[in-house]
C-alpha cells in the first residue's frame, strides 16, 4: 500500500459518496477509507459487512444509486426461496450481493481476516483506493431503546429505526486492536486529511472512533481532522441521524454535530444553508469551511471532496494545538 | 413417520423421475426415499446435497426438467458475480437453488443433523413423502480415473465424467450409520417394496448399498427388492453410466445391472427392448418384469410405479430364500 495523502471514515451510504469523492480527486492509491464494521453481523450463518461491501461496491461503481445501498441491476430470486423455506426476509440479500456474502464466510471460516478478504474482494473489483475494516476484531454497535436493548441491524433494519434510540454502545470497541494498515495509514507521512464523512455520527462513525487504538492514533495524527456534517439545514439526508440526535436529547442543528466531534476534529464543513452557525462553531475552537455538501451528482461528490482537500491545506499551516481529545460522548 | 408401503433408493435425476411415480401413485406417506449422499461436497463453504435437492425440487414439482438438475425458473446473478470475484464457476448454483445451501449449511454449523435439515426443507415444501439421506454421516465419492483419483463432484461436474473410470470408492461408507429412520423404514411392518430406482449403480446407489448399515437392513429385508435397469437397450438414458460400465470392462446391457445387483435384488424391471435377455437374468435367479422404461411424461412415470408396485407384489408370495447377499462389487 503507498501511502495516502487522504484518510476517510467512513459507514456506508453517505459516507460512501464522500469517498467516491476523494477516490475521484485523488490519485490512484492516494486514499484510504477506514470503513466501520459495527453494523457487522451473522445472517443465515453468511458474515454480512453492510458498510464495507456499500463502500465497495460505491467505489467499484457498482452501487445501487436509488437505494443507496446493495448492488446495482440486483435480482431477488434468493430472497423468494428463502420465503418459501420460511426464513427471516426482513434482511433483503440480492443475489449478486451473495457472492461477495458467501465469499466473505468462506474466507473467514478458512481463517482469513476481515482486511484479507476486503483487500481479496476490492482486489477482483480493481480498486487502486485501500478500503480497511475499521478492525478485524468483532465490534457490534448495540442500541437501548424503547424496545430494550437490540442489534444493530435488528434496529436499523428489522424494526426500521422505529424505536426510540437512549443509548448506543460498541460492544467489543475497547479491546479491538486496529486492523492492520489503519493506524499507519492515519501517521502517514505526507498524509494531507483525515476526513471524517457525512455518515451518520452515532452509527457509523462512533464505532471506529471507539475502537481506542483508532482514537489513539487520531490524537496524535499530523494530518488534520476534518469532518463534513451529515446534517444540512437541521435535517438528515439520508437515515435517522437526526432522529436519533433528537431522541439523544440533542438539536438538530451543524452545532450539535460540532460538539459532537470537538475533541476529534479541527475543522468542519457545513453547508451553505447553515452559514449561519459558522460563527458558533468557530467559538468552540472548530475551523469551518462552508460548502454545497448536498452530492447528487459524482461533480457534486468530486466537487466537495476537492474542498476538502483545499480546507485541509488551509488548516495544515496554522494547525491548532488546543485539541483537547477528551473522548467523544456518544449521547 | 408412517409405515411405509414403498422405500426408494434414489440418486438425482434419472432415480427421481421413478421416486415422483412412486409418490403420486401411493397415498401420502406411503413412500420414504433414501437419497444417496455420497455426492454431497462443500463448495466455497457451502454444504450442497445435489441428490437430495433433487429429490427434494423433483416431488415438490420445483424442479427444471430440462437440465434435470436445479429449479425451474432459476435465474443467475450469483455466479456472475462470483465470476466478477475470480472464485470458482464449475459448479452453477442458481440463486433460488441457494437459499436450500445456505440454509443447510447454517443449520449444519448451528448442530443440526443432515436428516434434521433435510425434513425441515421438505416440510417447507410440504411433501408427504419422507426424504432421508442415507446417513448424517460424512461419504464420500472418489473416483480413480486416467487424471488419478478424483472427488466426486471435480470428476462429474467439473471435468464432465471425461477421465476414463478405473475404480471408485465410498470414503466413510464403512463407519457411517444409516441415517435415523432408514432401517426402519426397510423393515417396515407392512412394506410392500424397496426400489432400487434407475439411478447410475456406481455413482448413485453403490454408495447407498456401501453404508453397512443399509447393506445388512437390506439382507434382512422382509420385503421384495426390485432394481429398475438405467441401461435401456445397451445404453444408459442420462449421464454416463454405460460410459462408466464400459470403462469399469462390463458390457453395457441389463444382463450387467442384474449381476452387478444380483446378491441384493429379487427383481429386475427391464424395458421391452431388453425382453431378449429376461431368460439370461431369470437364471442369475432374479425375477423380471419387462415394461415401458423410459419415462417421459408424468404418466410414465406413475405407469412404471405401478408396475414396480405390481411387480413386488406377485414376488411377496413365491419369495424367493436364496439371496445370497455376498456383498456387491463395485467393478
Amino acid at each position: 500500500m503507498s501511502s495516502p495523502r487522504a484518510v476517510a471514515l467512513s459507514g456506508g451510504v453517505g459516507g460512501a459518496k464522500l469517498a467516491l469523492g476523494l477516490d475521484r480527486v485523488l490519485s490512484p492509491g492516494e486514499l484510504t477509507v477506514v470503513a466501520n464494521t459495527g453494523d457487522d453481523f451473522e445472517h443465515l450463518g453468511l458474515h454480512i459487512s453492510p458498510d464495507i461491501d456499500t463502500l465497495l461496491y460505491t467505489l467499484a461503481a457498482r452501487a445501487n444509486l436509488d437505494t443507496g445501498w446493495g448492488r446495482a441491476g440486483e435480482s431477488w430470486s434468493f430472497m423468494s426461496a428463502l420465503a418459501e423455506l420460511g426464513q427471516p426476509v426482513w434482511f433483503r440479500l440480492g443475489d449478486k450481493d451473495l457472492a461477495a456474502h458467501v465469499l466473505r464466510t468462506h474466507r473467514l471460516r478458512q481463517g482469513s481476516s476481515l482486511s484479507q478478504v476486503t483487500r481479496e474482494l476490492a482486489g477482483h473489483y480493481g480498486l487502486a483506493t485501500a478500503v480497511l475494516p475499521m478492525s478485524d476484531d468483532v465490534v457490534r454497535t448495540r442500541v437501548r431503546t424503547d424496545a430494550g436493548w437490540l442489534d444493530f441491524q435488528n434496529y436499523f433494519v428489522e424494526q426500521q429505526c422505529s424505536p426510540a434510540v437512549h443509548e448506543l454502545c460498541y460492544v467489543g470497541a475497547d479491546a479491538a486492536n486496529p486492523a492492520p494498515g489503519v493506524t499507519s495509514a492515519l501517521h502517514a507521512r505526507g498524509l494531507e486529511v483525515i476526513c471524517i464523512c457525512p455518515s451518520n455520527p452515532y452509527l457509523s462513525i462512533d464505532p471506529i472512533l471507539a475502537v481506542a487504538g483508532i482514537r489513539c492514533a487520531l490524537e496524535q495524527a499530523a494530518a488534520p481532522i476534518i469532518a463534513v456534517s451529515p446534517i444540512v439545514g437541521g435535517r438528515a439526508l439520508k437515515g435517522p441521524t437526526a432522529r436519533i440526535m433528537s431522541e439523544l436529547g440533542h438539536r438538530n442543528s451543524v452545532v450539535s454535530i460540532a460538539l459532537h466531534y470537538r475533541d476529534v476534529i479541527d475543522g468542519l464543513v457545513i453547508d451553505e444553508v447553515d452559514r449561519v452557525y459558522a460563527r458558533s462553531i468557530e467559538k468552540l475552537g472548530i475551523e469551518v469551511h462552508v460548502a454545497q455538501t448536498i452530492m447528487k451528482s459524482l461533480e457534486d461528490r468530486c466537487s466537495l471532496a476537492a474542498q476538502v482537500l483545499e480546507f485541509a491545506a488551509q488548516l495544515r499551516g496554522p494547525r491548532k494545538e488546543q485539541r483537547s481529545h477528551v473522548g467523544v460522548g456518544t449521547s
